[in-house]
């Protein structure tokens, strides 16, 4: 049972850690802090949480359990703030979709006060972001990544994935943190790039084209009409890893596109059968 | 009413057009048309058909309307024996994903003896193949697309275009066999291409990072498991009108990826915003 729970950015994934911690009855309190009062209110009225307030210092004070979920870009620079102000028995965790820069700024922090900070990465989401699209059961089945580092504590490790297993995870994973950005580097940040670019060479080539679009190509680019803001700052934050994962998928792309070009029929069915294998086996 | 509709290839497309063909009382006796007796058995069975042969001219004698439903590669290769086989009145279609040659095809044969022939385009379908995921509701809500050419006669078009609306389609575009045929390498052939070579690129890149693939790549990327087979005659059927909409996404593509490796924030968002704005306004 968490005493306090301090979460840092009440929008989609902030507002459903509180929902689903209040519904689980996780904590004996749920603070927000964000930095406008006015967005906070929704989450205050239908009881998500008991307090709110747009000062970070007063917000963390004293909770047992602090959870970063501000833009990517945001964290790194609010963990200062967080790691000061938070009590020393605190465990503090992020939701950033990218791991290894919060984790070696958390790795900085300790060597001058050692709090315990394990990241996080619940891989679950919403085109749509904001408080408005929070859910209780968001987390419900969900993969989630937890990204120790050598220094981490195993008790944090433990209280870490105890409360996302609380929250409704279906999995949790543990991996290096630049382990894990090179994972979401391949299976979520390059798709979802990919996604944008089609919408945008396909409004290049031909707009009219679009009226004819099926579910195919709806399911293919829902993720390009995600925030620009949080995206943004995921493709900067993550672009060492992204780099490679581009060049592979244009290298595979370009052996597709020669033996449609050379009308290698023998040749593409067999690179579609191994591609169609590789799709059915995933996990 | 249809006295005899004649349906040549018994798998996902033409099985759904005759159970739904059944289910709507559109024709008196349906006839279905295979290479292989056994796999047509099923649709006896459960009632779809009334009669099935392996044999072409039979199976479309005396049919006053014949849908062609088989494989993109396989319909303008039938299309002569069908040509030949029709009564001089009946109303002909076919269900291929790709107009321009099967169009020009029927042009040549009307050319010799005057038969009606429109092409359709249901924009319906599934990963999977076969009869056994056939559905009398497949059509339901779809778009369909009929591409009259100019010796199209208004009756012919009026005729394909009604026989859709009853099996259930929800709107039906008329387009220019050409037009039509970039239109679905931009919306259909590309993002199906680019979503095998996001599988390919991931196993190339990291064959791990599939264990953390989440809804989104299971979204972009759930065509990639569909028929080889097919997909390689619709790829090489089309590949004339691919090629550009495969150059236009790598450019959009290079532009995003330009912004990145810059570390452009502002720029990036500015595209991201624009790309969101076009994927919104999608019809």
């Amino acid at each position: 049972m968490i005493q306090r729970l301090a979460v840092v950015g009440v929008g989609l994934l902030g507002g459903s850690v509180a929902k689903a911690a209040r519904a689980q009855g996780l904590a004996r309190e749920i603070v927000g802090i964000g930095r406008d009062g006015r967005r906070l209110e929704p989450a205050l009225r239908d009881g998500a949480l008991d307090r709110a307030t747009t000062d970070l210092t007063t917000g963390v004070a004293g909770a047992d359990f602090v959870v970063l979920a501000a833009p990517v870009a945001a964290i790194e620079h609010l963990l200062g703030e967080v790691w000061r102000a938070a009590p020393a028995d605190a465990l503090l965790t992020d939701v950033g979709s990218t791991k290894g820069g919060i984790v070696r700024a958390a790795q900085r922090l300790a060597a001058g006060r050692p709090l315990q900070f394990v990241g996080s990465h619940p891989m679950a989401g919403s085109e749509r972001s904001g408080y408005a699209v929070a859910r209780a059961d968001l987390f419900h089945g969900a993969t989630v990544i937890v990204t120790p580092s050598e220094s981490s504590a195993p008790a944090a490790v433990k209280g870490i994935t105890a409360f996302w297993e609380a929250l409704g995870a279906g999995r949790i994973l543990a991996l290096d943190p630049d382990a894990h950005d090179r994972a979401v580097a391949a299976v979520s940040h390059l798709p979802h790039l990919v996604a944008c670019a089609l919408v945008d060479g396909v409004a290049r080539f031909d707009p009219a084209a679009f009226e004819v679009a099926a579910r195919g190509f709806r399911n293919t680019t829902r993720i390009a009409a995600s925030d620009p803001e949080v995206w943004e700052e995921i493709f900067l934050a993550n672009r060492d890893a992204l780099g490679p994962t581009i060049r592979e998928f244009l290298r595979a792309l370009a052996e597709l596109s020669k033996l449609i070009d050379a009308g290698d029929a023998a040749g593409l069915r067999a690179a579609l059968a191994r591609i169609k294998a590789q799709r059915e086996a995933l996990p």
